[in-house]
């Protein structure tokens, strides 16, 4: 029997942070390694978005590691700033994927950024090819 | 035979911290979450002095969790401060142990602190009384 | 002229917050000082509820510093937790207020927190009468 | 009167760093975004080497500002560990400078980093040409 179709995820897909206080630095401006746990939160509601949970990818026995990641910043983020994160897939290869990400606030954008992650078993056995349930919550299949 | 004694531990036991610029706020102060980090950094540093590596109580089968926390501010850090984090046994339970902490800067209090941390099993089988190989490591054999 | 009644404040008044992946340490649980993170967020979410806006304190000339906070753990929060933080005015003194805090998840207390926040200026000449704008955002006009 | 030479900053040049409990996640290694705050501190730390305390950069009326990072990971880092970043010059421009960091944990390389700093007046006017006083800390007059 045919699988029911999933409810598309937007595109682009955009997640939004909010910045908090600890985060600005005496510059003023948020401290340049919080872009990454920006990345990281809006690659997780991305995959949940395509209809996988964090949770049930570990369940299922898999894991990401990151292998690269780049940053480059056109300007700054200020504390009450509500920044939206444009997440993209860029690439995907044989055992890993590359997204894109844009930040951007009040429609200017403030930097982009390329992570690379590799999948991996939660077993320690190392790199595998990307799992079917993955490469579906990509966009993929 | 007798086990050889200790290496007594310095009293008062001090921790040297290096403040991170990104632990600085607008304020130009240290954030105040940061001292947690701080008062972490020196408990673990006080049971190594103590004779106890935290992996090794690990290894045995037991660890701390918090359960209370308080911190009183009499100053403040700034970036380049290398502050000193005092540390001393306050009281030892049964199946806990306090610390105290005072956080000082060329002398000056900045701040002081009290954590309780109550002694667990690994195994998830909850509470157990202060194992003696933290007991020893706390210096109440 | 009377000035119009502000719409009132949820009693008790709530602030969800997202659990990061990079806050849950090798233990599984968020680590302690991310309590403090989620209370300066939830201490922002109140005035600003209150009718006042962080920068428009700073603004007016005024901000709030830590001279003491406090955290009991009843239990624990997990990646994937969206827990909430109930924040209440606990006490209001002449340069100082009091807020209280209890973090819930799924209806389970996990931790209750107190902090003390003195007025300052922003100048820089130090403590100050609670001002009226921030009586107001505490309900207390 | 000839200024009598700086002493030489030792080459390559290494800052050593403390992985803090609370940087480990559930994974059990070092969270991503961490490895920026350690290219922060050692950046600081080679400015320093060469004779230029930021503070005083500061004081001069300089600041720098990421313009791009990137990191590649070839391992992780575990609790305990206490990595060694090594820092160099990688390339000069006009109003920028790129640092290259290697982050060593036992002899094994664990990441690679790369970043461009601009340097700017800390009065808004912008970017600057690199200042004297930073070409000459970082070993270029």
């Amino acid at each position: 029997m045919a699988r029911p179709p999933r409810p598309p995820r937007p595109v682009p897909f955009t997640h939004r942070v909010d910045v908090r206080y600890l985060e600005v630095d005496q510059q003023g401006v948020v401290f340049n390694m919080w872009y990454l746990a920006y990345f990281d939160d809006a690659m997780t509601a991305f995959l949940s978005a395509g209809g996988l949970e964090y949770a049930d990818m570990l369940s299922a026995g898999f894991d990401v590691q990151l292998v690269h990641t780049e940053i480059d910043w056109k300007g700054s983020l200020r504390w009450g700033d509500r920044p939206e994160v444009d997440v993209a897939l860029e690439a995907l290869g044989r055992t890993s994927f590359t997204l894109g990400f844009a930040v951007r606030v009040d429609g200017a954008l403030v930097a982009t950024g390329r992570t690379v992650y590799v999948t991996v078993r939660t077993d320690g056995s190392g790199k595998v090819e990307v799992p079917a349930l993955v490469a579906r919550a990509l966009g993929v299949t």
